[in-house]
Formats: structure tokens, sequence, C-alpha cells
């Protein structure tokens, strides 16, 4: 089958771009000699773990306990839940450990530590646990000089149900950035956050062998980790349009598109309307506040290349995109039926919307269907 | 099971409130004696189309190929997808008309309406066909006045595989409106689209049964559907925050959710954080441009009501929820582990996320699970 039979909406993943982004970032973290633990939140998808994590030691990172349990039951046994838990997930989480997984979860809060440590013991496990400091981001994570750190730490380490694993540590606010100089201060701020933290608990002779940082800003631009032992990161595999905005990667770098067909002309609005809609699309506006709005997505053509011009998605309802360019639209290489890809702007709300990838490599081939985890 | 059992993020459908939602639908076009054509891109459940439809003829209205297969599967036989159909699809739509579904298709093109007369006959069907006409919203339709109406006429008249079935109208542009006088003028302007296309295509000989108009405002709030031979609506059966906005509903109409767990506190930022990020409530802004913008979802208790305060969702991370509150937030009531149900800008999308409805019914028990079918 070929991209020009495939029913529309529909995901497509360029293989051989998936694997220059992945080797690119594998490359960097072997040459660093620091632990790579890809973040699978975006990909959700076995095929894809694979790719990442070779030529690293196989640990992984997810957003949800159902992520943990579809990588477990592909073979990944490495496994951070880097969401704060609620307790009432500790069962669930039980599960995976007594399945025979290494599964590590993340708390902030010393009620939580506190439920954590008693829990594991009625539940026949003993959870490895990370705490989150902050770094400036604000979301998640206790500041890393406070008293709840140390207070946490000393729950987590007496407990019977629990085992103080490290400093967990997200710059999330890379992501504001809008130079790569930037980036970098945010990194350092990361690392430092998390070194220093570790140290504080190691002062009170508590254990802190873990010291994870990441994102994919500070994971590409970061000049020093030291004391560090693991970065995560994830957008990287497929970049989108918001991180080449951010310069993370280059648009030739994108390896996600929606595959969609014109549905309608409007020739007097220089405009026409594809199948691809918000639930196709997302509603994100990342690129809002970036030098170049795309709306929600750009427009290439049915391989991947940006020849039509200056178009993007500039509205969105249920399954109507309404594509317009700056410069008159090429209308005879868009009569309804004709197909494009729209690069998204943020490949992890993209992607989500779909249950598989059509993977493609190096033509308009599908050469395979991957599934995705989604859901909770 | 109970709401307090269920693992979270999960979305919650109160079949109370969707009752009467749909109740008051079902009896307003039964005193006008109106066909009402329920629109299922909404809910995208057989469950929920079977309460919708009740006291009607049975005919339901798609946004999807895979919704009207999932729907004819399930029983529904008069279906009406509703969005310009892009000809490659013309195989799928064959199929589902050959299976016994009497399956209505739109077009608002003429190249398109020559592949549907030309492609029917060789599909082995005579494709039943509305011509969608715009009515001010500019999305999808062509002018009532323009030559195309008639030439796209002709050519469904004429095909071999098609039948001229009348007209589609919508009117999209009622969701800006911002009072009810308003809606009711886009109402009027909709209906006069829509029966002064068809009849110019009787004018000219050529037959139009069917004249399909509607938006939930516009069914709602229209003072006249004279010429009007059915109407099509869909998020009134659930309500959201955007309707409740634009005098759709009231707040206590909103018939989902999504229930959550705190799995976070920052006092000192008077916020705390909860496991549905943008994966879990949509990215969807609606409400930003009206009186009571309620950031990504306002936050209830447990129990749907309100007594939290003045609280909604302010950020969204992919697996994180940043709720905040005008006044101080009753953090006793929101330890680490304390549920509160999100309800959502636009159920739409929202629902869109999750695979299935845990329904309640006037307490906290889970008394179904209603599968939903998402995707294309």
């Amino acid at each position: 089958m070929r991209l020009a039979d495939l029913p529309t909406p529909a995901l497509v993943l360029d293989r051989a771009r998936l694997r220059r982004n992945v080797q690119a970032m594998t490359e960097r973290y072997k040459k660093l000699g620091i632990r790579l633990r890809p973040h699978l939140k975006t990909a959700k998808s076995a095929d894809v773990a694979r790719m990442a994590v070779s030529g690293h030691f196989g640990g992984i990172t997810v957003s949800t306990l159902k992520e943990a349990e579809h990588f477990a039951a592909n073979g990944f046994r490495d496994i951070l839940y880097a969401v704060c838990i609620a307790p009432s997930k500790l069962g669930q989480a039980a599960a995976l450990v007594k399945s025979g997984a290494t599964l590590t979860i993340v708390t902030d809060d010393l009620d939580a530590a506190k439920a954590i440590a008693a829990r594991g013991a009625g539940l026949g496990v003993v959870f490895d646990v990370l705490i989150e400091v902050d770094c400036g981001e604000h979301r998640s994570g206790i500041p890393v000089d406070s008293d709840a750190l140390m207070a946490i730490g000393g729950e987590l380490h007496a407990g019977p149900g629990s085992r103080l694993a490290g400093i967990m540590v997200h710059a999330g606010h890379s992501y504001a950035c809008r130079s790569l100089e930037a980036v970098a201060e945010i990194a350092e701020a990361e690392r430092s956050a998390g070194v220093r933290a570790a140290e504080r608990l190691r002062a009170a002779g508590l254990p802190a062998a873990t010291v994870s940082m990441g994102s994919t800003p500070t994971a590409l631009h970061g000049r020093n980790y030291d004391g560090i032992t693991e970065v995560r990161c994830g957008v990287y595999m497929f970049g989108d349009l918001f991180q080449s905005e951010i310069g993370s990667c280059g648009k030739d770098d994108i390896a996600v598109s929606v595959l969609s067909s014109v549905i309608g002309q409007r020739r007097s609005e220089n405009r026409v309307l594809i199948d691809a809609g918000f639930l196709a699309l997302s509603k994100d506006r990342s690129t809002a506040n970036t030098p170049h709005d795309v709306g929600f997505g750009r427009v290439a053509d049915l391989s991947g290349g940006l020849g039509l011009g200056d178009v993007t998605v500039v509205g969105v309802h249920q399954e109507h995109g309404m594509v317009e360019g700056r410069t008159p639209l090429p209308f005879d290489r868009l009569p309804v039926g004709a197909r494009v890809r729209v690069l998204p702007n943020h490949a992890c709300i993209t992607s989500a919307a779909y249950d598989r990838y059509h993977v493609i490599d190096g033509s308009d081939e599908i050469v395979a269907v991957w599934p995705r985890c989604n859901g909770w």
C-alpha cells in the first residue's frame, strides 16, 4: 500500500527521519558517557522504543501506568513513571513490580511518601522512588533547599515499602527559550538543582544513587552534565514545528505528519478545506508565540516537501481543516481528492489522536504499521 | 464500582443529565413537527444514540465513515455523513450502502459530484447526495445563488451512480454569537439559505426532497423552520462550558466530566496539580473569548458540584493539569489523592481522548461502561 491509497486522515511516520533523530541523541549520550533513558510519552510505541534504547542500557521513561504496562509486556524491564504518583495508583504499580519490572515511581509530597512507604509493604513490594525537585519551572517538584526534601527522603528511606532511589528534575520551562544560549543556562539550572538535591540527601546519610534530568532542549544543548546519572527526553525522536522554532530540530527532521485529503476549494478566499480538523491535528497552538506562527500545522505535499509554498492550516473544526497560503494557492495541485501532509505543531498531542503509525522509509510505500498505546 | 475507585483520569457521563438534555430536544422537535437527526460526532456511542433517536424517525448524523460503520453495525440504518466526501472514500461508502444502510453523502464541488455520479455505477450503488450550501460561516458549502449549485445538481440528478437528495446547510458561525437574539438571526439565515437553494433546484426541475439544517444553538433558538425537513445537532446531548457561555445549556446540564486525582500541592502559589493534562482535557480554549474564561476547564468536586469555589485548570502539560483558584484554595479538601471532576470547555474534543464512558446516574456508582468509536 502507498500513501495515495491510505484512508485519510492517517498518521504517517518517516522511519528514515526517526532513525536519524534517534541515532543523533544516542551518539551524543554515548560520547558523554551518560545513560539515556528515552521518554516514550510522545511515541507510545514499542517499535519506536526499541530503536530509541538501542546502544544504551535499555531503560525507558513513561508518563502513564498504561504505558508502563504496555512496554513491560513488550519486554522493557527498567521503567521510570515520571509523573508524581497518586496513592490510588500504587496497587497498579505494585502489580507491575511483581510481574518482574523494575519500576521507579516519583513523588514530591510528604503525605504521598508516607503512603508509598506504608502501602508498599502491604502490597508485597518495595517501591523504588525518586523525589522530584523544582529547577524553576514551578510545575511539580519541591524546592531543592526545602525541609520537605529531607523529610520526604527520610520517610522513603526508612519505610518498609520504599527505597529512596534519588532525585528527578525536569526543566520544562526550556520550551519557553528563544535562543540556544538561554536553553544552555536552563540546562545548567536543571543539572545543578538535581545534583544539589542529591548532595543534600547524601550529606544526611540518605542514598541518592540516581540523579535524572531532562527535556529535549536541555538534553540537546546542555554543556555540562556532571553529577547527572541519566537523561530523559522524548520529542526529539519525532521533532515538530515548535521544536524547530526553538532550535531542537530542523523542519527536515520532523518525522510525523498527518496525511489528509482535500475535500473542498474556496478560490475566492484563497483557501482549500481538508479532512483533518481538530480531532486529527489537535488544537495545539504552540507556535503562536514563535517567529513563525503556523496556525494548526504547516501543509506539505504528498512527498512531505514544502513545495506548495507558505501554506498552513489557519482554522480547525472537528473534521474540517481550513488551509490558506500567504501567496495564491496552487489550486491546480489541490483539487478535491488531492493529498497533503500536515506537519504538527506538537508531535505529542497530534500523535495521540491515532491508534497506529503508517510507517514509510524513503518512498511513499507503507512498510509497516506500528500500534500506539493511548489512554489510561 | 464507585467514582472513588476508578483509575484516573477517566471520562464520566451523567446519564440523568444526558437524559434530560436529550428529552428536551426530542420534545422541542416533536412539537415543531420536524424530524430530528441527532449528530453523533460528540458522543460517538451507540448507547447515547439510542437515547437520542428515541421518539424520532431513527436517522442520525455522523462526521466520519468510521462512525457510520460503527452505527450501522449497531442497527442504525439511516445515516447522513455530513462532511463533504473525498472521492477516495466512495468505495468505503459504497460498501456501507451494499450492507443495507441508507447512507447519504454530501458534496459542494462539481468535480467531486462528477466523480460520485460516475463511480457509483461502477461500485454497484446509487449514492444519495445532498449539496452543501453556505449560509455565512464560509467554511464549506457553495453560495446559494451560484451557478455551481445548478451545475452540481444537474450532474447528481443525471448521473447513473447518484441521486440528488436535496440541500444541507450548517450555521457553525452561530458559535460566535453572544446573545440568543443573534443566534435566532443566524438560524433564520441558515433556514432561508437552505430553503432558497432547494427552491432553485426545484424551479429547474431538479428534486430536492431534503432540506437539512442545524447546529446546537440554531436548533435550540430558531423561531421559524418553515421549509426545513430535518434538523441536525449534537453537542446539546452533553453540553459544555462553552455552550453554557453562549446560552445553549446551564452549567448544571453539563453531562460529561473528567475524573482526576490530585497529585501535588503548591500552597505558596495557591495551586494544586492533577493527573489530567492536555491529553485528558485537550488544549481547547473555546471559553477564552467569553465572559467567563475557565482556562482548560472548571474544577468541580467529586459530586460534580461547584463547591470548591471559582477553581479552574489554568495550565496543562501532557499529564499534568495546574489548578488554581481566584480565592484561596481549600487545600484540606485537596490533599494528594483527592478526586475532582473537570467540566470541559468543549465536550466533542475532550471526550475524544477516551475510549469509553463511565456512566453514573444519580449517585457515585458506575452503572454502565459505554464504548466510544474514535479515530478514522
